[in-house]
């Protein structure tokens, strides 16, 4: 019997404490993650700094990669907040500007990068961060669904595609050059994937 | 007294010992970081398969980091071949087919993904990836000075600027989402960086 069920009725609402267990495991990986980096994370460490039986986190979450997975669960709910201002620019560059705020300004910049860093060699959270990135990418992909609407860009752009373009500025620096994200990249960022959908270069294949 | 400088003069060339040295060992690097991952690279591994002293490699290199380091400079000879065809979309949509086909269908795709990894925790490899990728991405934007010079893009347009532009899709989708590199990835990211350099949206600062 596991501990979710064996609390007597009445005594322990089941949900409530599956809830708090790994509203705990969430926040101690944060934690561990945010001081030590994801290279010391554990399924030891976690367990013991959310006060959880270490065999309650293996039987749930498995192993690191299964807590990284469950902490992107928290960062799919809504970091970057969607505008709809009327114009594909400004909700171009309202997004932009929101993925730089997100990198610079949150706790976020540094979980994103641990996540990456463990899909090079990690299919499970390579699949994780597929799936996390498709919702999201959708999602923020309203804004230039509205301007294909309006007639402002080509009916047959992909809107997703010029979500990725947007998108792909910040992580390059991030990763690959290890150059600041600053103002002026959130702005060439946003007119660069609009240019190129404007171009016709950005259409549905 | 080193090993490099012990031997007796004629008996073996300084030059000739430590280049062969460097060759095992950046050689067992790389062969270790393809078939096992980063890892699981040490010290005492490389040192093992390479046929040299630890304290050698111990001293030389320090850690991982350091051996990673010595293999970008293997990386960054002309691993991608740049072409002068006298029309700058010819010549990015070369270089982005270049990009695809190094990571692909060579090596140098787990080596790089390998070393992105590591620079997220590690600032030592984040500085040694900067230096690589500026030089890089400085030589890649010759064909775009090229452009300007001719006339065919606005003269204040910044030549690296475009170069990161078109190389930051790729680096996404392998890094960030996870999705192929494909022809149509290729042709999208040398349309996009060119589109948004002739709207004028990549002008120097």
């Amino acid at each position: 019997m596991s501990p979710e069920t064996s609390a007597l009725p009445g005594t322990v609402r089941p949900r409530g404490r599956t809830e708090r267990v790994r509203q705990a495991v969430t926040d101690a990986t944060r934690t561990l993650l945010l001081e030590q980096g994801y290279r010391e994370l554990s399924v030891e460490r976690v367990a013991e700094v959310a006060g959880v039986a270490k065999s309650t986190v293996y039987r749930r979450w498995r192993d690191t990669a299964g807590l990284l997975l469950e902490l992107m669960t928290e960062l799919s709910t809504g970091e970057i907040p969607l505008v709809d201002t009327g114009s594909v620019e400004e909700d171009l560059l309202s997004l932009a500007r929101g993925i730089a705020h997100v990198y610079t300004e949150t706790n976020a910049g540094p979980m994103v990068l641990a996540l990456i860093a463990e899909s090079v060699q990690n299919e499970r959270v390579a699949d994780g961060l597929r799936e996390f990135w498709h919702h999201r990418n959708d999602r923020a992909a309203e804004s230039v669904r509205r301007a294909i609407e309006r007639g402002d860009l080509p009916a047959d752009t992909d809107p997703v595609e010029v979500i990725r373009m947007l998108g792909a500025p910040f992580y390059y620096r991030m990763l690959v050059t290890h150059e600041p994200l600053d103002d002026d990249l959130a702005r060439r960022a946003a007119a660069t994937a609009l240019a190129a959908a404007r171009a016709g270069d950005l259409r549905k294949r």
